[in-house]
């Protein structure tokens, strides 16, 4: 296979195929980034003799249609996929400039990983492993194509999600482009609002507004190859909130108290709908610890959980607004619960319960 | 001192005022909450010969009013405060229900601290510790009133935040009751999306929606209860999401383009100005460890991260949404980061960097 493109995600999916066996070769306008993807074992610079099955493009998305177009025609056997995060713009360019035989090779994909590290030494070999890799497909679509490129983002790890070009890209106006704008809008009031209101702040707001922290420049891009649909969404947001606004107006009344239970309901139920380990955590109880903040007490805690002998499913820590202290919630299954209550209170940590 | 109301917060003031040295009574319209609250420690049944110096209100909302006025006069030397999360409501009925010298000695206040459970047996001693606890006063009240309220609040282990009455209602519609409606307003939107769109979910909109899964009918009755300032502030954020789909629209706009990106500024401005540990992880730098699914992984890495030697400073962990593996971020001084990461390589670790 051959990997165009040797930035952090390009040689990410170059180390993920030569750890599952592929034979990986690697161009880039850069040779300097080849070299580098090179020396931490992703793969080899492609020469004459690159004959390839699978190719992937990891190129910047204003980049991804021409190099798909060249790709193709270079290498009239093989099938061709991308990474780029959002694809009307892409699938637009390509139906210009593809026939139809060519389009039936390219299987457009997009592994839900990322980091805010850039480059091929930021890296990761285990950058896929559990998340979500959309494949992308049509009726124009070959199907042993499509199959090859479902077969490589399982071997770098990934769980595949099927999905149209339309679908893909409001699906993630929704997951990720809705969410980083409305964290935006209230990070944004939080910046107007007098510093001793903010005093008051807990982990609920923190929580909501924490992906706002993220590069102005980067996701100034990412949102406006997104425009059309992610407008749409956040037209529904303003929409939601100002029904809120409505009912509250008139909170007193029977209906508006109906009306903001079902808005909240409706909330509780969209929460419920994500998948993964977040609902899972129902299945267990929490043990509540303060933790002092002194040198070495998570490290201390963690020698007494591991003395207990108690299985950790997994661990939360809060810290007060103050930095004095914080405390870890250990979720264990029920029937754990009382044992390491026990053996930590012994061990002289404060336990809730 | 006197605690009227022997639920999860009127228990946890008795425990912490117990614990800090204060001599505590108790009532409770039910005689059982105030028996439960004796048995775990927080103080004693009032009896006729309770005279206490301070009263801490912690009843429901709607009957503050009442209370507050019935105890000021059957006490008429101490000083009365109460814990309520929302101030306008109770401020305009005492003003028409007390003279000025009565007003003198009631002290509002909100320990920003609660739970999802209820009732004394859900107390903690340490619930305040660290919390941020608002204490109201205006011009009316007495300063050595205003200054028992806030050595209590101190002995408590809380940090006192100054406010005024509709400082505080705007601060709490601002850093927890419009979150939350923002986080169900885009968790409604995730319930009504076709469930492959949510397969793309990572942990950003996780973060976002979160708390929305907060139980309806508690919050359907704060929210109404703040009413006008939270309706005036989901305006706001409304306003602020119609903006972004302005922009949006016209993004290929070099003003746009600055628009988008001053939105997006304003947001990481925001989220740095929360106060607290937040800022303070800025200071770390984060190892990464895959942790795969299996029993005893967590115990198994934090034996190995204790026998490294090195000071976790925090700790965070990312699930991935097939529940297979997960991701523990392990924050530290920069100096340690090596020698942990080469340390839990050595016992086998997946450590990503």
């Amino acid at each position: 296979m051959l990997v165009v493109g040797a930035g952090m995600v390009g040689a990410s999916v170059a180390l993920a195929a030569t750890g599952a066996g592929y034979v990986v070769s690697l161009i880039d306008a850069d040779p300097r980034a080849v070299d580098l993807a090179e020396t931490i074992g992703a793969g080899q610079q492609a020469d004459g003799s690159t004959n390839p099955d699978l190719i992937v493009v990891a190129v910047p998305p204003r980049a991804v249609p021409e190099i798909v177009v060249d790709q193709l025609r270079l290498h009239p056997k093989a099938v061709v996929t991308d990474v780029a995060s959002v694809k009307g713009p892409i699938l637009r360019s390509l139906d210009d400039l593809l026939e139809p035989a060519e389009r039936a090779r390219f299987v457009p994909g997009h592994p839900m990983a990322g980091s805010e590290r850039s480059g091929p030494l930021a890296a990761r070999r285990d950058l896929f492993v559990g998340r979500a890799w959309a494949v992308l497909s049509d009726a124009g679509t070959e199907a042993s194509a499509r199959e090859l490129v479902v077969a490589f983002a399982q071997a770098c790890g990934a769980r595949v999600v099927h999905l149209s070009g339309r679908d893909h890209d409001a699906a993630v106006a929704l997951v990720s482009h809705l969410p980083h704008i409305t964290a935006a809008t209230l990070a944004g009031l939080l910046a107007q609002a007098p510093a001793e209101h903010l005093e008051l702040a807990g982990q609920g707001v923190r929580d909501v507004t924490r992906i706002a922290a993220g590069d102005p420049r980067l996701w100034r891009q990412i949102l406006s190859s997104n425009a059309g649909e992610l407008a749409r969404m956040a037209r529904l947001a303003a929409d939601g909130l100002s029904a809120f606004a409505d009912q509250l107006d008139d909170a007193a009344s029977t209906g508006a108290s109906e009306a903001l239970t079902g808005m909240l309901n409706l909330g509780v139920a969209g929460v419920s709908r994500l998948p993964g380990k977040h609902g899972r955590r129902e299945d267990f109880v929490t043990v509540d610890v303060v933790i002092p903040d002194r040198p070495g007490a998570l490290a201390a805690l963690f020698a007494d959980v591991t003395s207990a002998g108690v299985n950790i499913e997994d661990i939360r820590i809060d810290h007060n607004p103050a930095n004095e202290q914080g405390h870890a919630q250990l979720a264990v299954l029920p029937e754990a619960e009382e044992s390491l209550a026990r053996a930590l209170t012994e061990h002289g940590w404060s336990v809730a319960g």
